[in-house]
Parts: C-alpha cells; structure tokens; sequence
C-alpha cells in the first residue's frame, strides 16, 4: 500500500550539547517519508531550491522513498537553524528562512494519486484542503498541522479536518486549538469537529490515541504509547514526524484497520521517534533494519507490559 | 504484613478552579497510609498539634491504620495553603507553617519495631537515617525525599538513601540530586549511591522504576507505568503520596517481591494517584473499595497493552 505525504523538505543547521550539522536533509515530509519508508510505499511531495544536493535526493531514494512530486524551484531550500540545551524539550530557533516553500503550492503527480493513505503535513491549512480534495479515494487521511496555524488560520484549520480520519498533533497545540488545558477535555472538543481518532504526542513521553465514540472499535477508551528512556537524545528535531510516518507506515502496512492495530502502530511510531533523536537530522532513520525495528517495538513492549 | 511510614500529617487550606477547602486533612504520611491501607496494615509516626481534631483521626482509624504512633504536641498542626490554576501541575503555595512539625522528633512505638516494610516520608534525612537504623528488622525500606533536603542537606540525603531498597521522587528531584538533566543517566546515579531500585515519578505520565543491574530479576531494564487521562483533575495535593501508598501497599501485600510483583506494584500506584487527584484533600482515598481499585487497574492496563 503507498502514503502519499506532502509537507516541507528542508536543510537544517542544528547544534547540540553533542555536536553541530550545518544544511543537513531535514523537513516534516523527509522525516516522515524516512520512517514510514520502512513499512510501506511512500510518495512525496516538497519543494526545493538550486542548493538541494543530489546526495540529499539519494538519501531518500535510497530508501525506495518516490521523489518525482518534489518541485525544483529557483531560488533556496527552506532552511532552520536552531540549538539544544540540556533539556532536549526546549529549542532556540536561529533562523527560519522560508525561501521556496513560501510560495509552495503542491501539485499532485498523476501516478500518485491512487494512493491509499494520505499524511497532509503541517502547511497552510487550505493547500491540505486542497490536496485532500484531489485524493478522493484515500482510504485514510491525516493531518498534522503547527501553533503557527491554529493561531492564524483557525477556521480554515477547522474546515480542513473536518473530513480526515485523524488529527496528529503535540499536547501543547491540542490544548491551544481546543483552548482548554486539560488534554482529555481538548480532545473531545477536537473530535467534534470532525476526525475520527485524534494522536497527542507528549514527546519524551510517548503519545495517546484518543477516539470518537464506537470508532475502530475501541468505544472511548484512549490508549497510550510509551517513549523510551535513552541516555542521548543527540538531537531531537523531526521525532513527531519520524513517530506519524512510523505510525502511519505501519497502518499502511496491515491489510485492516482496526483496534489492535491502531494500538500497534502507536508503538512504531515511538519506536520510530526514539531512534530519530539518537543521531543528528535524519542519520538514524536512513540506516535502519526491519530487525532493529522490531528488536526496539519488543524493548517497548517490556517497558510497558505486564505479564 | 505491615507497613510503617513516617512523615507529615497536615491541614491543608486549598484552592482550584473546582473548590475550595479549609483545614482538611492531609501531609505526606497521610495520603500514603490512606492509599497503602486498602493493601496492608500500616502504621503511622507524625505529630500533631490541638487543633488536630477527632474527626481527622477517625478518618485514619477508620482505614483500620494505627495512628498510635501519632504524636500530640502543643501548638498547631503543620498547615499548608496553596492553589492550583488551570494547569494542575502549576501551585502557588500561600502558606506554610511547619509548626509542631518543626520539632518533629519520631519516636517509635514498641508495638511498630516488627514492621516487615517502612516508608521513610520526605522529613530531615537526619530523621530518616536515626528512624531506619532502629526498624533493623524491616525486608524494604523505601525513602522519598523533596528539593528541600536535597538543596540543603544532599551528604545527609546520601547517607540515608546508602542502604535502602528504594528510592521513590519526583523527576524534577531526581535531575537536580544527580545533577544531570537526562532521567536515565540521572537514574543511573542515583542508583550508584545504594538503592537497589528508583521510583522516578513524572506526574500526569505516570512514573518508571529504574534498577541496578540485576536486581529484582530485572537485568537494567526500567518499567514504565502511565498515569490515566482524567477530565477533572480536581485537587492534585499528595497524588504522589498515594503513589507510594499503593506502590508500597501491593507490595507489602505479596508473598514475594520480584519483578512481577514491582510491575503490577507501579501499575497500583498509578492507580492510586488517578485516584486522590478526582476530589479534594483525602476525600476519594478515604471511601473507595477494592473492587473500585482493580477495576481501574484493569482500565490502565488496557490503556497500555497490546493484544
């Protein structure tokens, strides 16, 4: 089964207490498509500029990841700069140039769209509604989206998950979007207004599903995802996209879906975001195997499992 | 079997957007022996002032806990006021006056020498070490302590964490006595100065026990215990003492004590903070059943488990 996910790609300069990368491949769509490459068939649409190398594109060919929806623009790459302190939970951003992705306007290549499963990153809420309108027979569709947007375009946030089977987003923008501090409460009112299944992500804390009523048979009940306790979180950037493309590319991997595997695909995609933090920009999630996949899923399960 | 536990016993004066209480029961000793006390026989040692009335002892009796061990001083009880904002993690303390609590002196009851678990609450290490040193008898001890003593007092603090079984704190506590922000290396210095084992508590996520190496037939790996998504969280006073309460109380109520044993034993902790946050003060604490506490075990176990 193929995703199709579209989102930014960009050259990142990072710095941490364990080091620096200047222009790394980076980006919502590249992390995703890196993670959930190793599950299922992944599409990509981005924009980039002249500065985008060609070993940035084998990077992601590499991993079987289909290129041909990334537009070449004049002009540079989407760049951000940004350092780790100590607690991996607090960035400061240096710059955020937005070069060619400030015009990005997504055009579907033709032999994308039999996609099955469609992950619309964190743009301009009415690109997604536009890209969701061309994908008419997605079976599931999710929509992640930033704090920049809930706070400028919140009604046409509003209208664009109106139709999609999940939201995936981080607590702190699920409480500003619903305006209510209390996450389970922030979820209800998210929910009314229209997605199936909503994903908070706590970051080193894991991710809880949260569901509409009698939804993928689970009744109301959230389930949550532990994140692994690691020694070094090298650098941090990408993990809640590497943990929706684990989650999503898992999803696009099983032939149904359904309660048990919404649950497990939770757990991949913490697995997914544990090993994008472990090393600078997309490194780790370039070089894995399915057994150190799984090997990790198992460590996960130990953590967590009773008898 | 029995626990003892020493600590605070206060009146605590209460203000969130759901309430408010004046002078309700509660201290540190308190919401771990209410908690404990649906699994063992516990014992208490505190001090109490003349305004510390019939009322809030039978409370503790009522819970079949011994409060001979409760000392009467004159003066007033250890009274502390403070309120919590929409953000339940956030409190802005008003008052706090130890009052007779300030001369604490713990003195141990003869009949109290033959508890098989002790419970050392967060008081002057000084304490905790001259308490443990008479209880030679006792199979766990476990200590918790607060940023207080470990800012103030962190040589004493390591004396008295040297030779017991456990170590049960906060996060925020557990950065700031191994000096390191990153909760595993954190917990792996800690765990280097005695304890066979560390409670890492991470409020509305729950809590991990870190080990030294085979210890509990764990080999190194941590377990993780959530924490349940509420929609009211109305009072979060001593959630993480009714942690330990039920942390320790499982264990204290089993046979053995291994790995198994410890799992579950987090799991039942979890459960009893989920408990004492729904109302105010020791109120929920004071009139659930068992039925009521394996019945939202079983909701936090499905909360986390795979097929």
């Amino acid at each position: 089964m193929a995703i199709l996910v579209v989102g930014s790609v960009a050259l990142d300069s990072i710095r941490s207490p364990y080091g620096y990368v200047e222009r790394a491949l980076g980006g919502s769509a590249t992390f995703f498509a890196l993670a959930a490459s190793y599950f299922a068939d992944v599409r990509m649409i981005g924009v980039v500029g002249e500065d985008f190398t060609p070993q940035d594109e084998e990077a992601l060919r590499q991993r079987g990841i289909d290129t041909q929806g990334i537009e070449r623009a004049p002009g540079k790459t989407f760049h951000w700069s940004g350092e780790y302190g100590e607690n991996p939970n607090e960035v400061t951003t240096r710059e955020t140039d937005l070069n060619v992705f400030e015009k990005f306007q997504p055009k579907i290549p033709a032999s994308y769209l039999d996609s099955e499963y469609l992950f619309l990153g964190n743009i301009d809420p009415v690109l997604q509604i536009e890209v969701h309108r061309q994908m008419k027979t997605a079976k599931l569709v999710a929509l992640d989206t930033i704090l920049y947007w809930i706070e400028r375009a919140p009604k046409q946030l509003a209208e664009a998950i109106k139709n999609v089977g999940m939201m995936i987003i981080n607590e702190s923008e699920a409480r500003q979007f619903a305006g209510d501090h209390n996450l389970l409460r922030a979820s209800q009112k998210i929910l009314a207004m229209g997605p199936k299944a909503l994903v908070i992500k706590h970051g080193e804390y894991g991710a809880t599903i949260f569901f509409r009523e009698k939804q993928f048979g689970f009744g109301k009940h959230p389930f949550r995802a532990p994140a692994l306790p690691l020694d070094e979180v090298r650098d941090p950037t990408g993990a809640g996209d590497a943990f929706a493309g684990g989650f999503m590319g898992y999803i696009a991997s099983q032939e149904e879906l359904n309660r048990e595997v919404l649950k497990r695909a939770l757990f991949y995609g913490s697995v997914m975001g544990s090993f994008a933090v472990e090393r600078f920009g997309t490194e780790r999630l370039q070089s894995l195997t399915r057994e150190e996949i799984d090997g990790r899923f198992q460590i996960f399960r130990e953590l967590t499992h009773l008898e």
